[in-house]
């Protein structure tokens, strides 16, 4: 048990939390999107919220904890759905939310402190270049940089660069490491995987550089059709345009767009399935022009829409990834959702071969991305939850017909399934974190010894070594 | 026959040259290229050129020759390499190089006169906002936006944004018809398709709206290999991977680099076979950590050379393209050169089989493009030229092994094999060039009513009843 007065004294004037309730609200995330995490890490908490303004803190906080072997989970803005930041051995909640400067614009980047909010370094970029951040997650309001790349995968912009996982999408990162003397290490290139999507098991990443791509004012579009199938086919073709820009292209199956999209259902009818999109202002005519030969419905438009329509309607992006999951939650907390990879050239198929087999216990919801240099889909199926040997049957049934599943009810980086470990990503958390305080209980490697690393299973990020 | 008093006297106060040895001159492109062209092409002249400096002068210039039966034929900088520009029937060179300014910049795109050099528009949309046009040929310092439009088919660039084929990539054109009273049309969205790349055969275009991306300090790059296949597969690897920003990948095989791009010669190997790549400046250090791993020697990047070492070099996408062709040529006059597709996903097998089939009378040079979506290989090889009979059974050969040529010994739209026209197209020049004085001789199906429309040729610009 953390001797919690000792630690509190040697931690001195930082900034520290100790209010039950405060520190149970910061030791959580919405991994109660899962009934499965719900019900496993409901009683999560840490014991103290440390908020550190700066990187010397933050490297005395981890010496401190080092010497008196105290847990140290980090924390962004908890948004994360697979409680990547809730402190499974309690100790300290490691926030790093204070350190949220922007400190750096160039021309094609941008060097933000860890805690600093997406939308608000692109506010920033925006103001200073007219440039933006190339991927963000729904969550681009609240999320920060550092706990997007320590326990995100993609998102918004997935279609145009892939997902966090290639190469080229964080440029640098600055990690301490929880050592005696904690290190400052400055990874690049390839050594960044050793802490992308890590959960902060590797080292505590205290800045992050990231590439910037053009601004636009991108036109939010919902295209209605009267078939799912129709409509994910339409997103397939206009996502595989080379000439068009896009930022998001999502498909949503009826009837979940009117009955969870409470804001847009004056747009819809209850057997619109739809194509969300981003659309660049300079792709929006031939987009249009593609959409009037396909017999696309425009449902809605945000460049055209009066300030009538568009009062109170939340931006399109935040209708797709996990937001879409969200605004059903809110309607039927009895619902969950699964991660599929529909991998090209048979993504279309196999999305309608599950479409047959699940029909509306599992309504589709597809985002276009590019994986591996093509046009792909990864879906975040809505489930009509019954049970969990129900939900574990609807993932073999997807993994039998050659879908892999990325597990969003598990809270280990190994069985979530986007996260490999191997020989290399364990010889760096031995040097990084000999003691194992760094978010302990989430890397199965380190945790069993008998761990088989070798795996046949589909990792988002993929371990070093085959790599090599 | 022209009666070039009578016709002189009614183009009234318009710039108009007549000394035969400059019409010729202005009467002729880079044709060249090609033995068979040489042969079938070298004595066409023109009449008269005439240089109007605004629409209402091209109107002019049209209603005239219209009432004069006078062929028109229109030209920008004649960087053409099929004799696009070049009067079959004599009559009117129609030159739109007077008419070269850039009429507007906005976010994202730009709207020029057809005329325009396309460095000069970069060089004004870069100090306006940073940004530059999407694609060009590597005849960017001497070519004209319409003409690239009218004549050309994509370039640098194509590996994000694919070709002017695709929708997108050129927004909107302004286009004088041919009539008794000519009409101003507005061409957008898929009525496009109409007069890109049709030669000015279907109207002259005065105006062109194109698509502008974020501009940066690309960085040239020569990565060389021991093995040309090595070559390809890494410059294949690079451009897919999707978290990188390139603007250029290609792949030249050897002895070609050392022997033909005389200028880079003190960097090179007679046996290197090389990658030639165009790097956005934050891609550079994830690019080099690939580089590293798969042994790419690294043998001239402009970003550390010396000012002594760049001295008097070409910009890489000088040495790409049909550039690679011209720099040959200017070695030894006897090469020429094919283009072929080898289509993803089996690209680079196609690759690998025709290296095998012709060894060095074929020396490989791919360009990577993006092409339907997924990255594939627009290949410009050298063909070290014997006969007639020998270059037919060369293109035969690739043919026969799925590998489709656009035959660059060839004048007209149809042989060329870019260019599919089809009974949407036809009806148009009907309304547009109703009399065929619009560049005549260089559309067989307009000039033999007996041809087959229906082909299944591979077309890059397919006709348009197909899309529809």
């Amino acid at each position: 048990m953390t001797d919690i007065a000792r630690l509190k004294a040697a931690l001195g004037p930082l900034k520290i939390e100790d209010n039950p309730a405060i520190v149970k609200q910061k030791s959580r995330d919405f991994f109660w999107y899962s009934p499965v995490l719900k019900r496993q890490l409901d009683h999560v908490t840490a014991d103290l919220v440390v908020s550190p303004k700066n990187e010397a803190e933050v490297i005395h906080v981890l010496r401190t904890c080092f010497e008196q072997d105290v847990p140290v989970t980090p924390r962004g803005s908890g948004t994360g759905n697979y409680g990547q930041a809730m402190p499974l051995a309690g100790g300290v909640i490691l926030s790093l939310a204070e350190m949220n400067k922007v400190k750096s614009i160039g021309r094609g980047r941008v060097v933000a402190e860890a805690g600093a909010i997406l939308a608000e370094i692109d506010r920033q970029t925006k103001a200073h270049s007219q440039q933006e951040i190339r991927l963000h997650p729904s969550t681009y309001n609240t999320a920060s940089i550092a706990g997007f790349v320590a326990g995100g995968s993609g998102g918004i912009g997935s279609i145009n660069w892939g997902g966090l996982r290639d190469i080229g999408n964080v440029l640098s990162l600055r990690v301490v490491t929880m050592e005696e003397t904690p290190r400052v290490l400055e990874l690049k290139g390839r050594e960044l995987g050793k802490v992308m999507h890590a959960y902060g098991t590797n080292g505590i990443v205290t800045e992050v550089e990231i590439p910037l791509d053009a601004a636009y004012d991108w036109i939010d579009v919902v295209a209605g059709f009267d078939d799912y199938m129709k409509a994910v086919r339409f997103a397939n073709l206009v996502a595989n345009q080379d000439g068009l820009l896009f930022k998001e292209i999502a498909t949503v199956a009826a009837p979940v767009p009117y009955d969870y999209f409470l804001r847009h259902q004056k747009f819809l009818k209850r057997e619109h399935s739809v194509v969300l999109l981003m659309v660049a202002p300079h792709a929006i005519d031939p987009f249009l022009a593609l959409a009037a030969r396909d017999k696309a419905e425009i449902l809605f438009r945000s460049d055209t829409a009066t300030d009538a329509e568009k009062k109170g309607l939340p931006p399109v992006f935040e209708l797709t990834w996990n937001h879409t999951t969200l605004r059903g939650l809110r309607v039927d907390p009895t619902i969950t959702y699964l991660q599929v990879l529909y991998r090209f050239p048979t993504h279309v198929e196999s999305v309608e071969r599950m479409t047959k087999i699940f029909g509306d216990e599992v309504p589709g919801h597809l985002e276009f991305i590019r994986f591996d240099g093509n046009v792909a889909a990864a879906g975040l199926p809505i489930v009509r939850f019954t049970s969990e040997a129900r939900l574990d049957e609807i993932i073999r049934i997807h993994e039998a017909n050659g879908c892999p599943i990325f597990n969003p009810h598990r809270y280990t980086l190994e069985e979530g399934g986007m996260k490999q470990t191997d020989a290399v990503q364990l010889a760096f958390k031995r040097e990084a974190d000999p003691k194992g305080l760094l978010n302990p209980g989430k890397m199965i490697a380190w945790e069993n010894p008998d761990f088989d690393l070798k795996s046949d299973k589909v990792y988002l990020f993929p371990g070093m070594q085959a790599a090599e």
